[in-house]
């Protein structure tokens, strides 16, 4: 039993990871290079390959922190494979809600995109609790854990992602800058060698 | 050869897992977002957005059965690698399938996804008797575990399904209803933990 | 140098099935499920859908038959990681080719997808012999190997497939018949086990 | 901690053979078998597959050095996972700038290709470098074989790269056929053993 529970681990590891490759690389798929008029519009070009970027930042990151996390158990239960799947089905709609933003950047594309952070935040704290209950039997070492990694982390962004939808309604352009920093900087941050982890 | 042959079997995972893992996200490439007239259409992107998701519903719920019986062994016969790419080709045309249905609804097309369905819980019916098979010498256990785990469940599960498709030659749009709710419902059962599987 | 020659194997395993997985569900990306006037036209998406089952059984084939002979050894020379590269681009024209020869039976496109074949089989006789070489380092049983496992099939297929390009000059649509038939006819035969190998 | 790092390693390993594997197969969905009035325009279509084939094998190239030297340890730092991204970032837009180079070659085509190129060697060669940081301590031996396969080759490399950009710049089509020749060249000379590494 608990071999075959290891070996769902495994397989949802390699299914997981192969989703998320394409996700990160559908926007690659679609980079326009059509002539238009006898010469490709570089600033078109450029445009899309900085959008691909953001996208690219965003499911980056979000693949890191899902690869730590399942790392970190040998073992998933069953409502975990499927609540992955849901996080997965999510993660997918990064790239099309990302250039959605940014095509056409407006008061609803842009809260768009910032609930479609806060549902992937929201399910991801859910894997992160129901892998935490699986690991640790002990009450205090998993709150000890929790309080220490994640809880810290997810209340604050979880706020700050309630805040940015609300400022969205009324400033679209200064919530999208946000919403392209805030991955690109979660991104690059991982770099950073976290000494107790 | 009993090492290759596991090396086979895990091949034969990490392949089904890849070409799942396309079939499941091959609908998130056409998400509709170009903009007609001036804006994005968001009632044909939602509406996308849920076909997709019934999909991937569908599509996700064999994956994790799939992975629940080939985890179950370690080594497969010749003809049941040759059955589980028969299987992944049917598999690879539920998107297809989908989106036929959904946009088109008429008694022509619920009924090729009915019987689409159909296809794959035969192929995966006999799938999982070679694999018990190889697994099970005495009859008597291998016959226990079939009555408990699959038999009871594929023989509902058939006659449903022939049910459903007779249901669609006349009621089209009730047997659509039915054909969306039935991966999703199986998918969420997916959540509990078996005690004793 | 053993450790990380096997760790190649073992990337070079789990990338060839990452690509030969997008190869064979390649197809499945533009089944034409557009309405034409109303409806969708069944006779063109059933002639794409077995188009691509003739697709899929050759890929899958190849897939087979590149496991079963990587899977044989635990350490590949660089030279057989090129040349698998070299497999898996001509491999990756199969679709494109398949699509070809059906779509516009002609003394070319038959021809072409022949010659296809032809190079996939020599390329891949190429890989076998130096996978053998890796592998065996007496002489007689490296050639007791060859000729009981692959000198025979290939002599017949190579034979097999040149007599096939000439007849495509001449009668294409029975070359067709031929090039489709064939693959079906391999990837069903890969049932069977094979008592020695 | 050094398990869970080591965990790390192999799914990030996974993760980069996968969208790998799609950029290198990027292209093969787009090879133009329209029909043109009456019949394919086999011209267009062999010129599609060239330009394939050079894409090919420059990530093929860039997939086995990749490999190599990742293969060579069994834990990263966390910069390297960044790091690693960004090269496969960069990686995802060569089959773009390659069909523009070769479909619209010009002074600018020609150059963002080239500068694409010495991305794609500095990345490296700074993955590189992290690599060798975290799996020699001493500086002696970490200098030692730095000198022997990497420098060297490196420093070559990044210097041809810079002339060949300012070549581009002068003479584009001249630029073009060595840009196309060193990747195929490469790719070649990986098939060569290296006794010493």
């Amino acid at each position: 039993m608990g071999e075959i529970k290891k070996r769902m681990k495994d397989r949802l590891d390699a299914f997981s990871d192969a989703i998320i490759a394409i996700i990160i690389t559908v926007m690659v798929l679609e980079l326009p290079i059509e002539k238009i008029g006898g010469s490709v519009d570089y600033l078109v070009l450029f445009r899309a390959i900085g959008i691909y970027a953001v996208s690219f930042c965003f499911v980056g990151n979000l693949w890191y922190q899902h690869a730590q996390v399942f790392n970190d158990t040998e073992r998933v239960a069953n409502k975990t494979v499927v609540m992955d799947l849901i996080f997965l089905f999510f993660m997918s709609l990064v790239p099309t809600f990302t250039k959605l933003m940014t095509d056409d950047t407006s008061k609803i594309t842009v809260m768009l995109y910032g609930t479609l952070s806060l549902i992937l935040l929201v399910v991801f704290r859910i894997i992160v609790s129901q892998i935490a209950e699986v690991k640790y039997s002990k009450h205090s070492k998993q709150h000890e854990v929790f309080n220490y990694i994640f809880a810290r982390n997810f209340n604050y962004s979880i706020a700050a992602y309630v805040i940015l939808i609300v400022l969205a309604f009324f400033f679209p352009r200064i919530a999208l800058v946000l919403f392209i920093i805030i991955p690109i900087w979660s991104f690059v941050e991982n770099s950073h060698e976290h000494g107790t982890l």
